[in-house]
């Protein structure tokens, strides 16, 4: 590998990416993953059924290019998300992290700012570096919380082209405010920066937990980015979208490459929207369990976070590196996303959840692992 | 349409994109259309069967994210290309476009530049400025040839960080001689120059013309690109690849979007390669046809140039565009790639050829459409 690495050094590689290592979770193969946030109840069997047929009829004419624009896809995912959202209004691409990444061709690149809030998804400053828009911090309270006023001095103060809010955040799993969103926008007025929210995760949030859609109207720098891959159970799929002033997806188009979007992944998702409540049917069940992980956790004496994802992120951990290895030990492999104290956990199934927690307190029990 | 215009212009565009207009020929729904070099056979209904059996295996998972590093679909790519390439050779992206996109973030940037020789595939000056990198002209023969020591000469005088060389060159048509590949090699050795040989149409080539993937032992700067878009009839799946060496692929590790590429293309594409001979099966008709229209635009007093593609790029029109409006009034679409009196047309079907070619005679005795 020593040797590989070499080669690597030898190349004309662009200097922000020398001695960088890629980004990735291990991808290993033990029977309990709970480290990259799936949906571990697999696919119903109706919606399985139904894309092997959309997939079929697409498959006869694969020999053509795709729908570049995609419109029935836009369609289908308009009228999921409500909030009187139609085609025009909706863009999508191969994961979120690919509409990310337009969203930062159009809109940052060199010159341009980005800000986010860590801890946040470890891929923003990633997609930051990967089109040259400088990635800025911003700083949170000691308990990872955000207020309206907080970001919104620390907008004004920044004045960046861009901020990504995370909603719930990944990955502590807390919803932010709208309160937050609605400050957030209105500091970003004097940089005319666009905001984003990534509500990758806002199916598992809280009943009650509104949703930054609300806010879309009349708000023509605010973006909305969803996906396909927690509540849909569609992570091999790669569809992320999000939802936006129209001439917000006609800035896409600039950027986006021509036929992102195959004719197989158009169909994937379209027969899966045509499944919506059996594909959300397992959302609740999730939901159960992840209020359970965090009920449990603080029984524990460990400090869980509020969660409104499909995950939990906790504390109280002297040393996270040996739970971290003794659930692997078992079988069960969930995430250290390098905060000291801390680790983050899935939620699965229940038989996954209870797996999880009874390594847990027995590692606890065996030795000095909380404060 | 105008005030959609006016919005975009509203918002915060980065400045390199204000006043641009997306890339993409037009979809028209009319029953011959020979535009854009699609491979016009429908799939054979093997390979369908094997894609439908492939993807409904895979979709059972489709909660899961996909295998980040596809190996299986890296292995069989490997075994199609042959050379003594391996899986570590192999790199493959949701259409050639992404690959080439994932190597100018790699390998391109700000204050770095790519050249290529127009005319060409027209994406390349849109991925530079998608990349921020700094496009830069080469200059063709009259008759749009390029030699070895010409090319060479204005790599040495441009020392640019990336070439590409498009073989079969698109519009144009014609397969470039590997002398013309190593002379460019050789020559931005001085740069330390990354050489793309893109080789989207060279399953179409004449008997005889080599590979520049016979070039790749010992040049760690050589990458050849490659897509299952054409000879493979899958432009609707979006598969390209590329092969190099290791370190190449090492590079792009770098810039890549985790899980780029669904488990929904691997399934898709893996099937397909199990079937490379009965997807081939129509590469040597659409030969003939595409033999056939150079000899009747030549007969005809037009003058085609001389295609390893799928396609014939031809001059000698007066007015193309009413010969482009006329075949369209015929059902019967080809692309007007922009170069005065000149058209290109994709070789499709024997009844599909003849319907263009009658049609084209018709208009060519109608007016003074030719010189």
């Amino acid at each position: 590998m020593n040797e590989r690495l070499n080669r690597l050094a030898n190349l004309p590689l662009r200097e922000n990416l020398q001695g960088l290592k890629p980004y990735g979770a291990p991808q290993i193969d033990v029977p309990i993953q709970l480290n990259v946030n799936e949906n571990t109840h697999p696919l119903p069997a109706e919606v399985h059924r139904a894309i092997v047929e959309e997939v079929s009829a697409a498959a006869v004419g694969l020999n053509r290019y795709p729908d570049r624009e995609f419109t029935e896809l836009r369609e289908r995912l308009a009228a999921y998300l409500g909030h009187g959202l139609e085609a025009d209004n909706v863009w999508a691409a191969n994961g979120s992290n690919e509409v990310l990444q337009q969203i930062l061709q159009a809109f940052g690149g060199p010159g341009r700012t980005v800000m986010g809030f860590p801890p946040t998804y470890s891929m923003y400053p990633l997609l930051a570096s990967g089109t040259d828009t400088t990635y800025v911090a911003g700083v949170r309270t000691e308990c990872y919380g955000l207020s309206a006023a907080d970001a919104a001095v620390q907008v004004r103060e920044t004045a960046p082209n861009i901020v990504m809010l995370c909603s719930p955040n990944n990955p502590t799993g807390t919803a932010l405010g709208l309160d937050v969103v609605e400050a957030v926008y209105e500091a970003g007025e004097a940089s005319h920066a666009i905001v984003i929210v990534d509500e990758a995760y806002a199916e598992f949030a809280h009943t009650g937990t509104a949703s930054a859609l609300s806010l879309l109207p009349g708000r023509e720098r605010l973006i909305v980015s969803r996906t396909m891959s927690k509540a849909f159970a569609l992570a091999g799929a790669r569809l992320g979208y999000l939802a936006a002033a129209p001439e917000v997806t006609d800035a896409i188009r600039l950027v986006r490459l021509p036929y992102h979007l195959s004719a197989i992944t158009q169909a994937t998702a379209n027969a899966a929207l045509k499944h919506v409540d059996a594909l959300l049917a397992n959302v609740e069940a999730i939901k159960v369990q992840r209020d359970r992980i965090v009920n449990e956790l603080t029984r524990m004496g460990l400090e869980p976070a509020s969660s409104d994802s499909n995950f939990v992120f906790f504390g109280g951990l002297a040393n996270p590196k040996a739970i971290w290895e003794g659930l692997l030990e078992a079988g069960v492999i969930i995430r250290d996303v390098g905060i000291p104290g801390h680790l983050r956990v899935t939620a699965g199934t229940e038989a996954e959840t209870t797996a999880f927690l009874v390594r847990l307190e027995e590692l606890l029990h065996q030795g000095p692992h909380t404060l």
